[in-house]
């Protein structure tokens, strides 16, 4: 039985009405708010009718189960405040559709709170045992309200943790959530690895001095220090990253922050993300070391915060060698291996099975804005390659 | 008569215990503050025996009058919230002491508010006509008093404006407030004239963007605009500046300011001074063109805050040739010119009558801060050069 494409669209769009902002397409539906509820709710109808059994575990990630042994397929259903439309939504109504088509056994998921209410990915990241559920009950939003506070909010639905030996792997289709398909005009992108990320806060203490007396020569300004560790690590960097290597500052506090003292303190955010550990390694290398370069020739003292990282996660080979198959029979010549820059549930679900993912394209590159968009025809592509993927896993078993 | 050395450095140690801090030789004596108007008082005491007429003016300015046409000198005897003992003091103390032992006429002024609790240089701008009066008592500290209010406190002394047609000129000693002569090893700066500032917001727009999804090559970063900005206008302005001139990036204002965003605004200060009014235009030139290309070649959108500042101000020939013969005489070859790259009451006064000022070192250029301090023999050559060009103005006239 061939997916339905009416019928994944129509399901899209009805999910799209719990919590729609009135803004275009866009949602508002963070996790447990009362929209988020309702559009779980509505997911479990839905999947009972597609034959698989709902079950609610005790942090709200809702599960459609098949019997038996079975792969695992989906996202997440909660929004960022103002969010898009497609964002996990996509891959939780793809996941259904396939269930819904396919000869194989499909189980459903929907994750809870993917975008970080209370966390990051803080629902897959407790199934996983990735986060500690007791630890979790005190993550605090930003009004306060604990994580165990907001789960109690669906007590009436909670079931226990499902176990995880009872699914043979997990794909998760998801929007790019950036430019890279868009701007090539590919369709399906198939992710080789989800990228590791290291984060350091770095600090430069020089002298704060009066900006009129102070001659330039005699001057240990730590904005200068900055601008020239920032101009160094790029050229530094130049023969080690690669086309998807990314690196930010963006986050300055310059002490005093006054336009007539020069800055005494600049305390600034490093971030690094690429698929390869040993890059990051290499990467992390070369900061500190341009740093205690600049430190030294500016007279500047140098401190660290601490390094903050989670490891790259590379996509289980057979699961996507089958989405690359598939996408070449459906999207012949549009559609590339690429990794993925940003975080999913997936990253904490590989520490249980193999992982695969499946991007389509943003358009414009814009997600997390009630703006996000994608072309139905691409959405519709996405489907197909992780229902012809699902068949192709079949016969290769 | 030749000035008492002794006398000099006793009055300048009584004056620091009007407000002492008890840390170091520093002193608490915000304008208008109790200790303020006691140190006024005591100063006035010792202006009558000096054989002056003191005179409060109506927002506080203490004057101690000579008869007749006279030589103003002096500076300002109120503090930072947290300042140094010598930072206006010495130039009071120091005119207190030459017109006590001068043979020609020489008035005495203690300005109030130099150090800006309600504005810059408040009572020598109102003197000066620089600031309406009305319009200084509209002017709030940081915890909201009124200048109106706060010379109120002195209502009871206050008599009229002084007539500034009295004076033939003003001298006016100071640290100097920066490292140039503690570093040379000179014990006196003559002045050639104060720097003019030039103040100005610089705001680039690009993109806020996902640090993660978003490739290096189709990023528009703010705070890498700024960067390139820096380093651009540093090489540009090699060829312009002198040794003399600053220029300061001292506040950085980065949005959204978050470590795992493209920061999409970068909006910092730009800050230049310099002796010469062409210069000061040159370097603003400079800096649009540099911001304009930087911008065209980043993507962003540019954007400027309302120019700000302050015309130089050239010295007086006549007394800066007293003062330099009178160096020569009191430290030969131990003296140099240089510009104030801080700004001072004579700045003000600049717009009434001839103006001159003298410098002694900063031990290790440091002053707003408790530990400033000078040795006592360049304290007493300071005075020595002062009296000196007082006898050389009255042998040249």
């Amino acid at each position: 039985m061939a997916v339905d494409e009416k019928r994944f669209l129509e399901d899209l769009h009805k999910l799209r009405q719990f919590g729609a902002s009135g803004v275009g397409k866009g949602v508002i539906r963070p996790a447990y708010s009362e929209a988020d509820i309702a559009a779980r709710h509505w997911l479990a109808g839905r999947m009972a009718e597609a034959g698989l059994t709902p079950h609610f575990d005790p942090v709200g990630n809702l599960f459609g189960l098949a019997e038996g042994p079975s792969l695992l397929m989906g996202s997440h259903s909660d929004s960022q405040p103002e969010g898009g439309w497609l964002d996990g939504a996509l891959g939780v109504i793809a996941a259904l559709e396939v269930a819904r088509s396919s000869e194989q056994p499909i189980s459903v998921v929907s994750f809870q709170d993917e975008e970080g209410r209370f966390g990051v990915t803080t629902g897959s990241a407790v199934w996983s045992g990735e986060l500690d559920l007791e630890r979790a009950d005190e993550l605090t939003d930003h009004t306060g309200e604990t994580f165990g506070c907001a789960r109690a909010s669906m007590a009436d639905c909670a079931a226990s943790f499902v176990d995880p030996g009872r699914f043979t792997g997990f794909v998760e289709m998801h929007i790019e959530q950036g430019p890279s398909l868009d701007t090539q005009g590919d369709q399906i992108g198939v992710v080789t690895d989800i990228v590791g990320i290291r984060n350091m806060v770095v600090q430069f203490d020089g002298q704060q001095n009066h900006a009129g007396t102070t001659p330039m020569h005699l001057r240990r300004d730590a904005f200068q220090a900055l601008s020239l560790f920032n101009t160094r690590l790029n050229d530094q960097f130049r023969n080690v990253v690669t086309p998807q290597t990314v690196w930010t500052i963006g986050h300055v506090d310059l002490h005093p922050s006054a336009s007539s003292i020069v800055p005494g303190r600049a305390r600034f955010s490093m971030q690094w993300r690429d698929g390869d550990a040993d890059r990051l390694a290499r990467m992390e290398e070369i900061i500190r070391n341009t740093a205690s370069d600049i430190a030294a020739q500016s007279g500047m003292e140098l401190s660290y915060g601490s390094l903050l990282g989670l490891e790259p996660v590379a996509m289980d080979h057979k699961l996507r060698k089958a989405l690359e198959a598939a996408a070449e029979q459906i999207a012949p010549g549009r559609w590339r291996r690429m990794p993925s820059g940003a975080l999913h549930d997936a990253t904490n679900v590989s520490r249980m099975m193999p992982v695969a993912m499946l991007f389509v394209p943003s358009i414009g590159g814009i997600s997390h804005d009630f703006t996000e968009d994608t072309a139905e025809t691409d959405l519709v592509a996405g489907l197909k390659v992780l229902d012809c993927a699902v068949q192709k896993l079949k016969s290769s078993m």
